[in-house]
């Protein structure tokens, strides 16, 4: 039986009303010279579908959403963003859809950490305009915790952690020969992209084509698809518990 | 070799720069009781790929739009639509965004027509935004011509047509054993319904439900894989040789 | 006893509360160098009149919207254009406020094909905003059926069906001896010009410059004002007898 | 020769590129009574037509805008409002459109006061976003000094001033008959409607339903058309005279 | 105890509901070679606080709103502008959010006229939307009356009326030696410039360093604190006054 | 000489402009029944001038923001709370004045954590439209490290920290009699609530009037201004040196 909605008829749908629906966020960027621009939506979804699995018959997967908030990506072709206005509206306007069936709970799984503030501002908006929905958001990698492989001193853009769930999730899609070190330290840096990678606040945004000439922050070149296995299972494990809670609180 | 752009490094998008794009738009609705929620999206998404086939080397397909404009249809569990507005923003900055990177010309394939009056307004507000830029959008099924099959004197929304095209393209997500006629004939229908299907104008949009109980117009039980294959074969015909004529304009 | 809304005391509009209200809605663009900027205004205010005396007593014509949408036109000078957005706003904010004293039946004719696509986003919007109204809009050439006089191979704006309703209507508004043939045949155009005016789809929108030094598709010199009598007559009988059929529903 | 732009073709446009074009801006709302919905519209396009050939050769009137800002007389039927925003958006598109076939000074002349703080902030965003271009508005009767009719105590909205011109412009669409005075003096009123009706600051906006029953703030009975003659060519000179000014300056 | 809201807990808030809330609003922007940016806020203040005190227990002064509407200003370096739109978004987001505790009247004094017209809009567009709330607003000098001081012939935005109040309000924020005259009589100016400062209607707005070379309108050397002490005395009753009366109203 | 761009003329800004401009942002919202309502504008702006102070010559405090995003207090009477949207254009528009000046730095100082998410989307979009500038912002107590006070399991909104830091900053604004203790342990809140304040990712963010029935998280009693001290200095130490790392890079 199937845990995406989109697979499922209205009839299914119907059925499915109420526990939590998950729709996955990615992005539509650069990952480097190894990685595909659907790099974070293929995650996604992978994680969104086992979460999915983890708590049987109460959690479906909406619509997906492929591309993200990523203007720091525009100067690597193929890159496609959308404003944070028009996200937070694609994310405000799925809710409301699902709402209007009669679910309660959403969760969305976003792949990409440029999606996280405008997900902050949708579920700021809802505490208003929808007062009996619980809305959450969820970043994955982030929630890797011990799973994380060892990574250089500066590292997460296409780096140790993505390639590794990628070797896990789709090798097919990796280009294992293209894989290749990124900025790997702060002293690479200049000054300026320096002082936005230091730890905690002030927070500086910069471009990418500032931190790192291929795109990428780390070395993907040391992880394997087990690596990949040990950060999914960790994320998986962390968002399903989180889910099981939240359906019985 | 892919034609997926999510599934193509920055360097390899670099590459595919110039000649078209092609954005698959969907609707995530209700197909009645026997076609899953994604059964727009299923269908653009696999004219699109084989469009881009059909042209080698010239043609890429971009980004999905999964969730598309389907107010009509919202008395049905599941459907989950866009505005007309955000509808259009999204399209507009996918288009500005492969833009930026030098694409000139975007063609976006709608598997839903609710979708066909944003996409219109979107190419009338790009003659201005964009002057260097083509836009293009064409529907699916409208395109079929004589590869039509027969149908009932009401047909279209999860009708014959579609039906086979599923049937044909993703038989796993069909339920054959749940396919049921919908709304046949216009006497089936109250006064205003049936004012809102006579042909030509004055048009007067009504919602799903006035329309047919199950969300169905015509019989999808009539049709074959063999007759879906015949309508895609012809729609792809049609959308690949205006693409190599495009491309040779 | 007018049937022009703007005619009527406040007192007089609360008697005709219920039944029809028509908005005529032009354009301000360029129509060649014999007809005027007003020329899609003029038709449908002219066609709105006659539909309303058509239905006595039970349809009234509202306010107007003397500009459309007309990108494509602005290469030629005294052409105003809408944006898709403010045009569609209009439109909704007059019918918020049609509905608000009681109507629930609104019509509107376009003299002009640019503002179709907005309208049907103004009606798939309606249904969710505004479930108890009912919204209908058509153009008006596209009703003569078989009324429409013999045309060029290429022809449309401010061709043979345009020019013969203005020789009918506002004969003092063209000037006869600046009717002149614009572009009359597909090897006219250059292969990009060409392929937009393919019949169906692909839709490929393009500037109307591209289409026509002096911005004519079609012979406006072949038709006569009894030519255009034959047009509006056809259009009108259609129209009310849809708006009869309507009020009867 | 025609001074409306709507008349001309857009050759005749070209050639009248330069200069001053004139946008007239009505309401469509209650005027009591005896007078139609469309009265500040009717005025507008009068006086706007009149100013235009006070200054031959050097003065078109554009489009008109047939509905304003009119929420405070919507609890009277037939009154069509837009809102302050869609307004502004109105008049800044038809002015971009203007400044983009070359004219530099726009001057909206309004029949409705409800107008004027929208059209303020128009010339206030204008600054910045067009700042090689001028952009004038004025409204009519306030423009009229001694021309002015004597009046009651409390007086404007379709009372002795308007009916005065309405009688001279219109006589056709003057219900003689039913005109009747209205709110005539302060006491009549309740303290909070007093309130907002004193002279100069604090501004307390209320619906004039709190106003008048009738929806009428002063005597129409009093005046003719010989007053409304006074008032309207009172006007037109002042107007005429800005703009002569306007052009030399 | 304090009429500041800011500075009260929300139980102290919670007893002052009911009354009036007054929001300052002022502008940052130039005020010539003498006067601080945050001259109109500070008079703003100033006088709110004033006006509140003088109806004790009813009154209470809400958050301020710092900058205003001042695109006329930009030419001169400081000067910080709000766009009309977002001006008047946030006066709505304020009035909301008083009008959700439970206060039905609100009053904003501005200490810029450049706000005047954005806060009309905005009191337009509550009309509707919040049908049960009266909102209301004022400048500061204007209603000054007799009190105001002798002024040159062109005399306004940094001169001898908004220098004496802050001579009296704030004088550590005057630069005395620094004050000087600005633009005087109508002779200096261009012929645009002069057109725009003829007094009433039609209305021309020009940039403010098309008015004068230092930013001042009139002489700013000829006033002193008493002077300013009685145009704010003047002020402060008038408003008081307004309040008081719609207290009781 | 002051450092507050409020209090010099436009002279004294056109010398400030270059280096870094700081724009404290605040909330207007509950802060228990100890803290007035603008605690977190009135830290914001201690912390910014201080900062500027400490850097001299090269920062100055440009125009403030009293109300943040604060729709999860709006159950607490006298809470005052902008959408995301008008908060992010109010930045927005902010910074496109300073820019226009010649600054091409800006900081915001935010005093409010609910602000947060909608700085980083400023900051996101700034990157694609103002690709010279770069802008950073901070919140304050985030930044107190080790200076950090004991506190009690649930902390947070009004607790410890915030208490302290406006006993050292504004003693007189503390009701130090009402000061009482809030929600301090987890198992006081109901299972929701409890999975809201649980560390990391998801994130599910829930209204206040859940969290805690007095609008305070901690034990605002067991602090001391010196407490407050420690945190500010910290706070401005931490801050100042990124300025100065910045302004150097």
């Amino acid at each position: 039986m199937t845990v995406r909605l989109g697979s499922m008829t209205t009839a299914e749908a119907a059925d499915a009303v109420g526990g939590v629906v998950i729709i996955p966020a990615g992005a539509f960027e650069q990952h480097g010279p190894g990685l595909p621009l659907a790099t974070d939506l293929v995650r996604a979804e992978h994680v969104a579908e086992r979460v999915a699995r983890a708590v049987p018959g109460r959690v479906v997967v909406g619509p997906a959403i492929p591309v993200g908030v990523s203007p720091h990506h525009m100067a690597f072709a193929g890159t496609v963003t959308l404003s944070t206005t028009t996200f937070a509206a694609v994310v405000r306007e799925y809710v409301g859809s699902l709402h209007h069936h009669g679910w309660r709970k959403v969760l969305v799984i976003t792949g990409h950490g440029g999606n996280n503030a405008a997900l902050t501002t949708v579920g700021q908006d809802l505490l208003t305009t929808h007062p009996d929905l619980r809305f959450a958001w969820t970043p994955v990698t982030a929630l890797a915790g011990v799973a994380m492989p060892a990574a250089t001193e500066v590292s997460g853009h296409g780096g140790e952690a993505e390639t590794a769930q990628m070797l896990h999730l789709a090798p097919e899609l990796v280009r294992r020969d293209r894989l290749e070190k990124g900025t790997t330290s702060l002293d690479e840096l200049d000054p300026v992209a320096r002082l936005s990678r230091r730890d905690g606040h002030p927070s500086l945004p910069v471009r990418y084509d500032l931190l790192s000439a291929n795109g990428i922050l780390g070395d993907p070149t040391t992880v394997t698809a087990a690596d990949g296995e040990s950060i999914v299972d960790a994320v998986v494990d962390r968002i399903a518990s989180f889910v099981a809670d939240w359906l019985d609180a």
